[in-house]
């Protein structure tokens, strides 16, 4: 068992003033401490993004219509979109999982053989949350598995650290009835803009989400979950409880899927011990939904987008933290006085 | 002539909410606008560190003995420091040039050959800048040359971005000297503690730079400068001045690092349009020196080691800008109308 205090001792051996590199200093002690070592490895790493459509789109909350989400599936897939870029410039692995886009993929020329799709759509959307539950509890526990199958085959894949991430047009409208459902954040802060909601649509998407969740909150937590949830972040927390009982190290991306770690905490308590919380998103209810996992973002860079965009930003950062720990001389290597170093 | 519409132009085609990226884009228009290209370059690239040494240290401004430069130096060529692992993981050169170590540079065995090492002592630390000039003019101009030699040599390599750093025991309190001559800061902010300065020396730190500020305030800018500074920041201040004028893209680091562009934003107005600021160092006067010059830190990891790290920390987000720009599809690939896109 590799304690606090002995990453933290080893940090203060390396060559530099103690805690001189300080949150550098802080992911490089949370990788020890995920992964009990004091060379934590980095590679192979895999974002795993989860797609789906919601039905409350249909209730005007989005600046963009759910046909985007299909026409984003296939330019991630044909390597343009950002996480396909970042993706790549990071040497991660990307694997897509359309869980229930309601447009066809159109597949472009350019398709990028370095992405890997897969189809397991659920139902073509959710139903619109404002006006019914958003799934069954059976098209939960569906989403929930393919998620939880992805940590495992992951695992056997060998990758050491895993990401997920999403894209479905409208789902920070979920997300922030998860992240008031699950984290008591008022709708005031769980309820931001998205991907580009005016003032009106804001309005609107606060009393969609405050009644919902009104509608859920005294149903037991499977059930009530399901009601304003998407299959994208069921499967995303269905993928972090599984790797995390694997003992992966998980990185978060932004607002989306920070609400479904909220749903892996709540359903099994323990994972965040396994996160890393890539970065701040610009939707004010993200700082909120970190707070309850006593996660600490790693960059707060306005971020907005999904796609795991976030995450990959902070690979390279990961891979750099890692290299400290394995590489740097310390104080006894060069025979510098301990005396000196405090 | 490339105008910030004409980046900003191109960055609202790229498919994904318009401003979703936030500080990604910021970081990705700042790289076009330096390179006047929609397809910036930031290979290869190169850090180029300055080691020297300070009188001052013996009027006890530093936890540090000055033994430790020399010792730190050798750690640098050994490949044992956080700035060779960050400039290996980070594919960047390194070069470490010493203008002015008091110590012998005694390397050791596992000298690493990744970084090539410049012997061109100009005097083996500068004087005690608490009762004299920290070097005479001849100095200055001597230091300030072979910094400007390093930025003509990396552009005929044919470096890209070019990056500057520091190691020298005592540094911040020149660095604290230039930000209050130059920067107009009061000592209570341009004076911090850092590589681990106690209450007692903070104190004396303010009293040293308040006057040494003071007596040379009304001489003229170069003279002024050079007796409160140190061979390593002229020599980095020499480099961003003929770098901005060769058009490449300069990161800067940390505290001491902008203290040498102050003096070249001062000594040659201008220059500042060329910079990158990596991050904001945990040293108080860091952030206003940086507003200064007009430029936002990307990252705010409240680091305080020098040697270039927080810029090389920088360099994969650098890389991550300019994939974006050159390679994400715009809507018109993808065929979604541009109402969707406001």
């Amino acid at each position: 068992m590799l304690t606090p205090e002995d990453i933290q001792s080893h940090l203060d051996q390396l060559t530099k003033p103690p805690g001189s590199l300080a949150r550098l200093e802080d992911l490089a002690a949370r990788l020890c401490d995920i992964q009990q070592s004091l060379s934590p490895v980095t590679q192979p790493r895999r974002m795993v993004l989860f797609a789906g459509d919601h039905g409350v789109v249909e209730s005007g909350v989005s600046a963009w219509p759910s046909d985007v989400t299909a026409l984003m599936v296939a330019n991630i897939l044909g390597g343009g979109a950002a996480s396909s870029v970042l993706a790549k410039q990071s040497h991660t692995n990307l694997k897509l999982v359309n869980v229930g886009v309601s447009g066809d993929i159109i597949q472009t020329a350019n398709c990028s053989s370095d992405v890997t799709y897969v189809d397991s759509v659920i139902r073509s959307g959710t139903r619109d949350l404002s006006c019914e539950p958003a799934m069954t509890v059976a098209e939960f526990d569906q989403a929930w598995q393919i998620g939880f199958n992805e940590a495992e085959r992951a695992y056997d894949d060998g990758i050491k650290v895993i990401s997920c991430g999403e894209m479905g047009i409208g789902n920070t409208t979920p997300a922030a009835c998860l992240t008031t459902l699950l984290a008591d954040v008022p709708v005031e802060y769980s309820v931001g803009r998205g991907a580009g909601a005016d003032d009106a649509m804001l309005s609107h998407k606060r009393t969609f989400v405050g009644d919902a969740v009104e509608r859920v909150k005294s149903l037991e937590d499977k059930k009530a979950i399901a009601a304003v949830s998407g299959y994208e972040i069921v499967a995303m927390a269905g993928l972090m409880v599984r790797a995390a009982q694997q003992k992966l190290t998980i990185v978060l991306d932004g607002y989306v899927t920070t609400s479904a770690a909220l749903i892996a905490e709540r359903l099994h308590p323990g994972c965040a011990e396994y996160f890393i919380a890539a970065h701040l998103s610009a939707e004010p209810g993200h700082r909120r939904a970190l707070e309850h996992l006593k996660l600490q973002p790693f960059l707060e860079w306005d971020m907005r987008l999904g796609e795991g965009s976030g995450a990959l930003l902070l690979m390279p950062m990961l891979d750099a933290a890692a290299a400290l720990m394995s590489n740097m001389a310390t104080f006894a290597d060069l025979g510098i006085p301990k005396e000196a170093t405090s």
